[in-house]
C-alpha cells in the first residue's frame, strides 16, 4: 500500500501534462505497460517529467551499454534496500539479455563488495597514498 | 589510523602462511604493491586467506568482464559509504581501462539509482505483479 | 510477523507499569489507538518508558514546529529503509496538516539529496575550507 | 583527494557550457564562491547542467520554505553518511537563518528517528492497518 | 517472490555438487530443514559452496561463543535492513538459547547505537586523539 | 571539524547542568577523560542529559555482559558507517578486555553478515514460514 495515490491510465489521460510523459514512456519502451513508480510520481507532474527525462537520458546507450547500466542499478538498489527497484531492474536487465551466469556473477560481486566494505570500515584502514594520485 | 595493526612486508615475510598469500597477490597482480586492506587482514590469517581466495575468484574474467565487475564494486562501495573501497576500486577500474566517459556515466547511474531508490521507499510503491513472474 | 510478541490492550492492562505508559499515550494523542510499535516495546518496560518519554519530548513543539519534525522523521526513515516508520510518520504528518504539495516537495528533496549524496561519495570530493569555519 | 578532477575557475571559463552554469550559480546565490561539488561535476557537462537545474528547482521556495528543505537535506545526508553534504547543507541552513535551538532539535529528531527505525526493523513490527488507509 | 529460482530438494538431489552441500547442512545442523537462502544460492554452485563453507567456519565456536555471534549477525542485519536475515538469525539465536531478557537488551543496544551514530555524523565530531593510539 | 561547538572543561564548569553530567561521567568511568561526543552534546543540555542517562543504563551489565554490548555497538556503528563510533567503541571494548582473537572473529562475523545481507536482498528471498512462528 503506497503512501501516495497511484494514478490509473484513465486518470492520466485526463491530464495532458501527465499523458505526454506516459506517451513518451510507451514510445520509448515500445510497450503500453507503465509500472507503478511512474503512477506514483503523477502526483507531482514536474517531478514526473524531470525523473523520466533523467532516466531516459542516463540509461540510454553511451560509453556504457544499457545492460551494464542495469547491473549498476541493481547493485545500488540492493545496498539501498529498495525491494521495488531490485525487482524492476532485475526484470529490466533480463529484458536486455542478462543471462543466468551473468546474474550469478553479479550476485557474487555485490556480496563480496559488501563484505569487504564492512571489513574496511570496521578496521578503519587508511587509504593508501598510491590510490590518491 | 586503523583499529588494527597494519603488517609491514618484513613482518609478513616471517610468517609463512601470510607470506604465501602475499606471494600470490604479487603473482596475480604482477606487482609488488600490496595495499593496506591486506595488511590489516594479516591479523587473522584464516580471514586473509579466505578473503583473498574469494576476491581472486569473484573478480576474475567470467560471464562478466573484469571492468564491469569493478563498476559494480564501485557502485556497492559508494552506497555503503566505504571511502577506502571507492578509492581503491576506482583506481583498479582505471587500471583496467576505465575511460573518463565511462566514469561519468557510472556516476550518473549511481546518482539516478539512489534518487529513485529513495523516492520509491518514501512513496512505498508496491511491486507490480508483472515483475514477480 | 514480528520477532517479538505484540501485547494486546487486555495484556497491557494487567501490568501497571505498561498501563501507565499506554494511558499517557492515550492522553497525549487524545485517542485510544496505540500502534504496534508500542505493543512490541511492552516486552521491555524500561525501554518502553524511555522511548515514549523521549519521543514525547523530542516531537513536541519547540524551535521547530511538529509538522517540520515529522518531515525530518520521514526523511530519516526513508533512508534507513524503515517501511513501518515511513507509513506511520506519513500518517502522522497528514494528521498534522501535511498538504499534497508539501508531500511532493518532501519527496523531491529526499530524492535530490540521495542523488547528490551518492555523487559526492562516488567522487570523494573534499569538503571546502569555507564550510569548516 | 577526489577520484575526479576538480575544475578551477580558469579552466571553467574556457568551456562555454560549463561557464554558463557557473554564471547561473553566481547569479542565483549572489556570490562568486562555487563549492567543490560543482567543480567535480564539470567532468560531465550534461550531468552538471541537469544537477544544477534540479537543485535550483527543488530547493526554491514552494509549499515548503527553503530552510525546512535544508533541514530535510541534512537529515538525508546524515543517514547516507555523506560528510561533505552534512557540512555544506549545515552551512547553507545557517546562511538561511538556522538558529542554534533549531539545530539542536534537528539533531534530536534525527537521533530519535534513527533509534526507532532500528528498533522497528529489529523487531520486524508489521504496519498497522490504520496506517494503510 | 524471489528474483531467482528456489531449488526444491528433488531438484537438488539430482545435482551431486549441490547435494553435497545440502548433506553437509543437514549433518552440521542435525536437521533436514534447509532454509530458502541456500535454495536460492543453488543457481550458482560455486557461490553456494563458498558461502556455506564460510558461514560454517565463521559461526563455529571460537574466541566468541555461537550465541554472541548470532547477536552480532542480528545487529548487522538490522542496520542493513535485511528482513530475511533478522528473522532467520533471531530464530537461530533463540535456538542457541537467547532469552527474552537478552533479546530486550540487544534491542536497546542496537537502538542506542543507531541513535548516537546519527548524532555523531550529523555533528561531524572529530575522533579524539586518545582513540587513535 | 565539527558542525557544532565542542565545549572545553572550563566552559562546562560554568554551567551547573552540564557540569553535573560531566561529573557523573567522571565518576562512572573512573576517569577525567571525556570524549568529544559529550562536548558536542553540550550545546543541548537536555539532549546531553537524556543521551548520557540512556547510554549509562543500556551499556550497564545485565542479561548481556558489557563486552558483548560493545561488540554489538561496533557492529551497528560499522554498518552505519560511523567512523567516530567504530574508533571509540573499539577502544572501549579493548578497555573491557577484548582480545585480538575476539576482535578477529568480530570482523569475520560483520563481514559475513554484510555479504549474506546483500545476497538475500539482491535475490529477494522470501522468509521461510518456519521463521515466522
Amino acid at each position: 500500500m503506497a503512501t501516495v495515490k497511484l494514478w490509473s491510465d484513465a486518470e492520466v489521460d485526463k491530464v495532458p501534462r501527465l499523458k505526454a510523459v506516459f506517451d513518451d514512456i510507451h514510445a520509448t519502451r515500445k510497450s503500453t505497460f507503465v509500472n507503478n513508480f511512474w503512477r506514483g510520481l503523477c502526483n507531482d507532474p514536474a517531478l514526473l517529467e524531470r525523473t523520466w527525462l533523467s532516466i531516459k537520458t542516463v540509461m540510454a546507450p553511451g560509453a556504457l551499454d544499457p545492460l551494464t547500466k542495469e547491473l549498476i542499478y541493481i547493485a545500488v538498489s540492493t545496498v539501498n534496500g529498495c525491494s521495488y527497484c531490485v525487482h524492476s531492474h532485475t526484470a529490466a536487465a533480463r529484458g536486455k539479455g542478462l543471462t543466468e551466469a551473468q546474474h550469478s556473477e553479479l550476485m557474487a560481486v555485490i556480496g563480496m563488495a559488501s563484505e569487504t566494505n564492512s571489513l574496511l570500515t570496521a578496521m578503519q584502514i587508511p587509504v593508501d597514498p598510491e590510490f590518491l594520485v
